[in-house]
């Protein structure tokens, strides 16, 4: 039984880490869509969120058997209850990666992201891969190192996302209230995404040392 | 041993709808500390909030321990899983009645909602209060007819949401960017705690019918 259990939970974690694949494509292409007014693309990220869905739901599926039929305990019933929580992270970042092509969907053929605001969310579109990145060596390998190190880079999302807020509310802001409604979703739809990754992050943290985070919920 | 996993049952709903309490107080005084620019009482939503932080920690942990001494199976492991699923909504929840909170914190002594969209928001905030109890009542009763009527009213939030941003967009708002973005903040963080109230009736329903709506995950 306990070589049945180890099999079935390398079989999660695979598809834990195919998920964040997903998630890594769709939100690549949600930046690049938003940045480049890329209809085509966009609608590809919007299409594709139904596969994240789908994926989430056999993720829960097996949980579920995996319980009913292992029943595992102590420190091995934790590691699935922690994939249930991940697998729920990880669907909730594939919305907010389909949400920034939406965004980019509606105002197209226009750009939705002005000049100003440009290198902020260009920077953060790299910041949002290189978490989802980590996010699957934290999954894989479950080092509490990578983990904080993960937690810490959340910190540059936060300090980008005031940087856009600076740049809207500043005197000079020429483009009105429709862009700046724009902008705000955009920063928050990136800096929500972050926090899931984080949240990840935490729970691999807790699963390792038992260490719950104070501010782990997000 | 059925005895005692059904008793830890009730203990569970009991807490989840402890949960719920909290929820609705934590959105009650939340929007009317935003309408009312009420700094005390946005203080007190901001601090209350780590009570519901600690409530699901102490969900989770019952959860974990009901998993590993009763072991269930079928569909009283369907209800337990689902108890962690809605206990993770009605956190999400609260933190969207505290992230008003701050940001009528954030603009005392000022509104921060302008005057032309405080009846929106009141109105918004009126069905956040009945979405609460509606859940209350869906998680006691598991009543797939009431979920059905929540997930209903949630398009009356929906609508509203949508009213808001044409109030923002008219050609005569005259608050400027700043107004803009609080407002489509709050309108966001109403819009969504009423989304994750849905996602508790679309659990409550899928383990009544073992019918899952295709869009469930927000």
């Amino acid at each position: 039984m306990r070589d049945a259990y180890h099999e079935e939970l390398n079989a999660l974690t695979a598809r834990l880490l195919e998920m964040c694949r997903f998630v890594r494509s769709a939100m690549s292409r949600g930046t690049t869509a938003l940045l480049g007014a890329d209809l085509a693309l966009a609608e590809s990220v919007i299409a594709d969120d139904a596969e994240i869905d789908r994926r989430y739901a056999e993720v829960d599926s097996s949980i579920q058997l995996l319980l009913a039929t292992q029943q595992p305990v102590a420190v091995d019933l934790r590691t699935v209850i922690t994939a249930l929580r991940i697998s729920a992270d990880l669907e909730r970042m594939g919305d907010h990666a389909e949400r920034i092509a939406k965004i980019a969907r509606m105002r197209h053929p226009e750009p939705a992201v002005p000049a100003e605001v440009r290198d902020t969310i260009a920077e953060m579109g790299a910041i949002a891969e290189d978490l989802i990145s980590k996010t699957a060596s934290v999954i894989e390998s479950r080092d509490v190192d990578l983990a904080r190190r993960l937690v810490k880079e959340d910190d540059e999302m936060d300090r980008l996302h005031r940087r856009l807020f600076r740049v809207l509310l500043s005197a000079d802001w020429p483009h009105g209230v429709e862009a700046a409604i724009d902008v705000t979703l955009i920063g928050r739809y990136y800096e929500r995404y972050a926090d899931h990754a984080v949240r990840i992050a935490q729970d691999v943290i807790y699963l390792a040392t038992g260490d719950r985070d104070a501010d782990g919920a997000g």
